[in-house]
């Protein structure tokens, strides 16, 4: 059980000034959860002896969207291997130097291949897998599969960091691990040892009113958290001495700057490459 | 630390017969991860006070792309308003009476509804919403949130039932809560205490190595994994008393067979409704 200098440090971290949950209910696991940080300086070492059989032990654990499977984890050691795939996902906007810092790089597919093979050994078309909502499942349970794993390595005192400019050239990076049809590259994950020295800080979320609705969706009470967000924000972007903006200018940027997309502006086209008809 | 006995008991229930992970890194959270099974008898007593607040925490706390946080959660505590969207998920195949059965059911909402309201309100276009990778993007966040808020649940005890049917007629359910545009419900989530007379048991995954691959993908070594499966499989719905199949015929009946989609084929027209444009 955390303690309660360690229950306020997590509140304070991840609301500020905001208004705070005040009945959360503690317990170890509740902390590790709350505590959660993306890594980006890691150590070279390598990982401890079971960790990937942990975490994709932990992934499997996850619920799975019919008992189907839909997802598969390629865990990339290969140092060179990993130069490549980490340089598919740069983009205008710079690369992620810690892919390559880390022992371990993970790409989380969503993959329907398998079960389309087997239907196709029984002279069966998946047709199935002609509908968006298939690559919608496939992407639910390899999110659900990797979440699991995240918490897993955190666990392990392990540090992650997801990747979703992994899909600024999917095509690139299937091409690279050789990825069959009806699968893609839905994000990576760096997995290694956290440099101390680099320690990350807690990022502050919104006041739970932002994402939380009871029983309607209430979009003005979730707007109306915004500006005291935006404090918070500011305070952390002061503290960690980066550039300044207010999380509104990042936000809209984010929604209205095609270049944002590096490259994800071509998912659709890879996908359909890939026998996906997201009908 | 899970002693030796737990910890053979949630390797036989995962993988049984076949080969099984030797080295698995054991801590409490990891034995909490892999002991996880949905629930789907419970008890119509209340949440603990602070549950939804906890597990709303966790599901923050998660890694969210780019800090955007573009994910809400609709907490249906409403009796009334629990059946009609409970009966909006029901298909053919018949409904799932536990999420009426629950105190709270959770639609989970991938939501790039906010931030586009930010973008309209300086009079920019959310042009970056129009790609499938925006799609894919609040798909991703709102699964790593919701696997958090279940495990986080879990670990007080509650348990959880993912229920993807709910895009079975996605278009009611958001009517239902009141979705706006840019905005769709990914899934539903059971929450509550389980029946302990009904416990559910732990469901058999294949061996690891059909879905890890090392470096490159393999997909003979993971098909060469279903044999293997299958006779853990048939244990598993023999014990439970479960309709005789195979994996692989309840595998290629879903890729194969439309009727598996129960209305999810019309997922794309709803999405394009509430103004994704999936280019």
């Amino acid at each position: 059980m955390p303690g309660i200098h360690m229950q306020d440090n997590l509140l304070e971290s991840r609301y500020g000034v905001q208004e705070k949950p005040r009945n959360i209910i503690w317990n170890d696991t509740v902390a590790l959860l709350l505590g959660h940080r993306s890594v980006r300086r890691y150590l070279p070492d390598a990982l401890p002896d079971g960790a990937i059989e942990t975490v994709v032990a932990a992934a499997q654990a996850a619920s799975t969207s019919s008992n189907l499977h839909q997802w598969s984890v390629v865990a990339i050691t290969d140092a060179d291997l990993k130069t490549q795939v980490a340089a598919a996902s740069r983009s205008a906007g710079g690369g992620n130097p810690y892919i390559e810092q880390a022992p371990v790089f993970l790409l989380w597919v969503a993959d329907l291949s398998r079960n389309a093979a087997l239907a196709a050994a029984q002279g069966k078309t998946p047709v199935v897998h002609d509908y968006l909502d298939a690559l919608v499942m496939g992407t639910i349970d390899v999110a659900l599969a990797a979440q699991n794993a995240a918490i897993a390595a955190e666990s392990l005192g392990l540090g992650i960091c997801y990747i979703g400019a992994m899909r600024n050239d999917a095509r690139a990076v299937a091409e690279l691990v050789g990825l069959p049809d009806f699968s893609y590259v839905a994000f990576g994950m760096v997995l290694g040892h956290p440099d101390a020295r680099f320690a990350s800080a807690i990022r502050p979320r919104p006041a739970q009113a932002f994402a939380l609705h009871h029983n309607r969706y209430d979009a003005q009470r979730s707007l109306a958290t915004v500006e005291n967000y935006e404090a918070v924000f500011k305070n952390f972007r002061d503290e960690q001495e980066m550039k300044p903006t207010t999380w509104t200018a990042a936000a809209v940027s984010a929604a209205t700057d095609t270049d944002y997309l590096g490259g994800r502006q071509d998912l659709r086209n890879m996908l359909e490459e890939a026998g996906f008809r997201l009908r």
